[in-house]
């Protein structure tokens, strides 16, 4: 947080069919329905989360991800911030206040990698889901399906990685957890945070921009991976790989697809990291091991969306 | 117990490379040396264990399992079971005292499968591992490796079944705890058991009579499953699937190989039975999720063995 | 097994107050009530249970346990071990069937601790709760509270500890799984199994016949025990010690009371054992931890009960 | 981190045997002995930490804590910090590089509960313990005993809570992320981070100024709080209370002694903050919950302390 800004705050998910995928983000996942808006987005979070929401689905007939937002301490830091996104040659898009029910002026910009990133400071404050502000119980008795804890991070696919890197560090005040390095001193995965948490995003490079590989979202134990495959197994969801572990960030986790076809992750533990510590370095040989610690080797469908 | 079967006692594995396997079966997996014996073979036991040993490896140029033996509740028992094996038509041959070092004498047949079994009523006790007899530590400080809690079981593929369904359950007292039926009525998977134990034994149908598809350690917790897992990748030791979850016995689980190709498993939890539960029955349709449960579906590794 | 008891199949327990005892049973330990009779008892069972119930409560002015059940293999089963029981010189008094609904006739006996017991061969087989019985799933997902998965034991305090042992041991055919001994070679303390459970029922040495410890229901993980120990907070039930383990039996447990003062036990994990094991041995010395393996010493509630 | 302070970087605690102490501190608790100093100190860290220790013992005849030290980001950081402090009206002494080995200069103030705390912004970089920086394994095979990941957090107690408050929050950039307040509305126990944590550093109301509470390291899950219970009686080390969890951060913890009477903790899990959440607060009636979220009273012991 060298900068201000705080987390990921909320992202907004393209789906092809809201019904189905308000069942997947609320009885599957866990996540708390908190409103709708008059263009038919629905309005989600998890609930831990003090804020209204987290993940906005809007209904189209392409899957993927509009963009990502990043919640910053205050007024004064977005107003630096945007200034900061000029002077480094970005082009900044203003979105007012309530074009998300409940949040402030949004400053929206898009990096070289092809993908939107918001800024913003306000946003509707409701207090963590099912405990009370005072004297608060450990959890809420009457949490379904993963009981997902928090949006964490996405993981987004796309080109000219340094420029991104470039953007987020020395803008935004991230810094470099992670990294894959090819052989010849390329930087072909970066981890990205303004927190202690390895990752608040994520991106591997891939020549066609834009790309979203998956949003994730927190669980709380091991034994919870393990209750989430087992209900995506139950619900006769569709899975991609795990439980298992990554090399990078070493995470527990498990992979699925929403109805759309977004990838989704819950995953956790994981290690941590601050601003002095050197980034955590995978070699592009050691890749299958990176993304997979226990197969070793990546699947099919992580490689078709890699090429 | 219903005839004085207790359980699994031990099972001779064949191994290429001695030294080899020695440091897979003890320091990967936590098994303890426990003897040597003038044909080499190599003893191990796994910490709970209170006899000698559980386990033995003999150095050979093919894998596989010599023989998996079970220890009944006394002599007096062994010799009414050895006159029902030959009532049944079975041949049985005998196997002197400390043919196996610390073993009372055995009594050996093969079943219609083509898999060899022993019976044995005695065996060196000496106790478990590492802890005292009076009041013990909840375990030892100086395990190893993926701290293997007990050798719990094997799985064979071959050949009739029925047959063997009949020994193990009429003759021995066994019953069956699990099953997997074909649309023609046809048991293609058969678990069996003379204990509270989902399976002390398990067949799956095969053409080929005598294979081995793996021998089952005990883990305390899905935690220990994660650490054997990671343990695997450190050793670069090749896995096989996992961690996940079985369908059939809803146990918890990773399967690896030895450096001789024989499939271990590691595996925590599972289903209890008694003798008055009906068979759990999963239908072939469902084969994919009732071996794999979260991928629903026979990875190529386990489909090979099969046919 | 040796003589054909197989599991602890129900036990009957006071409540003071029905309604909230139901609630206590079902809300909070995640039994199901499966039926009412005209006495208005209420019956319940944990989801992993086949048989209609387990615990049945009946309303009265003073907690305790009326009786236990042990489900036996079946009615000659039943027909010799009744004999073996006036054999020993124990009275037994027949239970026709239907007294309890759904229940076979029950053989009914105290023994010298003052505590009722009773066999039985036959229960309404109502199969797993929650779960198909082809192609089960893992788990049902709509289990409450703790999710107790089985009725698993009895501790009582009583006196004449010895013709205990004689008639559990050598009518029964249970073994001796685990003691407490005195300096003097008292056995203070007994814990007895038909199975490889580490106790079936076990006994406390106490002047006092006829007393009730708890009542014990598995539950599958340590983080299940935290999970019961947190609604325990939030429901602002009486807890007594937890979550902590076990000395005897290396489980992992916490105790806590229903609303009529009868103590609760949820517990995970602990040893196995089978006929041929020695009894494992704590000294009197080293109750404290024997009963409180982490505090290494008994919490005043426990020594109240204890004299 | 909103003024560049990082996280706690060590602390230094005086024992009456630094024989006793230090194999307390390693072979029970899993830290590492880094380094020796010619006054006799010695210097420990965790597993994670990339620096070179964050633990310095003393031997000396009183025990307690001489100081806690933050990192800071860097030397302008660690200049502007340090006139803000003077500009709040704190002295500042400064500790030369060196003073202890490794590290950079330190500056050192003393706040109105009494305690000593310092700024640095150097120190000897080692990298994580046991693992490789390139391509690390998911932890180190050879770690022992209870396997601390990281020193965490120092809990004092001390007068003058508002003026601390004043100190952390407005001149170092900390958040108050929990809080205990009584019915007049005096703050008893302030919880404040610089971080995600829900605590780098808290204090409960006491009037005798500098007393230590005890220093908290972190473990990965609630197993290892488990484990750690069970190592504590194997090596018969003086336990104060737990496994159990805490109301205030809802950490899952132990509490136990160092052989000089130093508290220490171990505890996995608790809430995550960030500088928008509302402080949680929970009120003075409910104490005993709020320390002790299962036994909701406090123990003998935590209150002579408080006292």
């Amino acid at each position: 947080m060298k900068k201000g800004v705080m987390r990921p705050g909320h992202v907004q998910i393209r789906v092809l069919d809201m019904k189905e995928a308000v069942e997947h983000y609320t009885d599957l996942m866990g996540l708390i329905e908190t409103d709708r808006d008059v263009e038919g987005r629905v309005y989600l979070k998890a609930w831990t989360e003090v804020d209204k929401f987290s993940v906005v689905l809007r209904e189209t007939d392409q899957p993927g991800c509009d963009f990502m937002g990043f919640k910053v301490l205050n007024e004064d830091t977005l107003v630096s911030l945007t200034q900061d996104l000029k002077d480094f040659g970005l082009e900044v898009e203003e979105i007012p206040a309530e074009e998300l029910k409940g949040c402030g002026r949004r400053v929206r910009f898009t990096v070289a990698s092809g993908h939107a990133f918001e800024l913003y400071a306000d946003k509707e404050y409701t207090g963590k889901w099912g405990v009370t502000e005072v004297n608060p119980e450990a959890w809420p008795r009457d949490l379904g399906g993963m009981k997902a804890v928090r949006f964490d991070h996405s993981l987004f696919y796309g080109p000219n990685l340094p420029e991104v890197l470039d953007v987020f560090t020395n803008v935004l005040g991230f810094h470099l957890a992670e990294q894959v390095m090819d052989p010849d001193g390329n930087r072909i995965a970066q981890f990205l945070t303004a927190s202690m948490k390895e990752h608040d995003i994520a991106f591997i490079h891939s020549d066609k921009p834009g790309q979203l590989h998956h949003t994730s979202f927190y669980l709380e134990t091991w034994d919870d991976v393990l209750r989430a495959a087992d209900l995506i197994s139950m619900t006769d969801t569709s899975i991609d790989i795990g439980p298992t572990r990554h090399g990078l960030t070493h995470g527990k986790t498990i992979y699925f697809f929403d109805p759309s076809g977004n990838r989704c992750e819950v995953f956790s533990g994981g290690d941590y990291t601050y601003p002095d510590h050197k980034p955590v370095t995978w070699t592009a040989d050691e890749l299958g091991k990176a993304i997979f610690y226990h197969d070793r080797q990546l699947n099919e469908r992580f490689l078709t969306v890699l090429t």
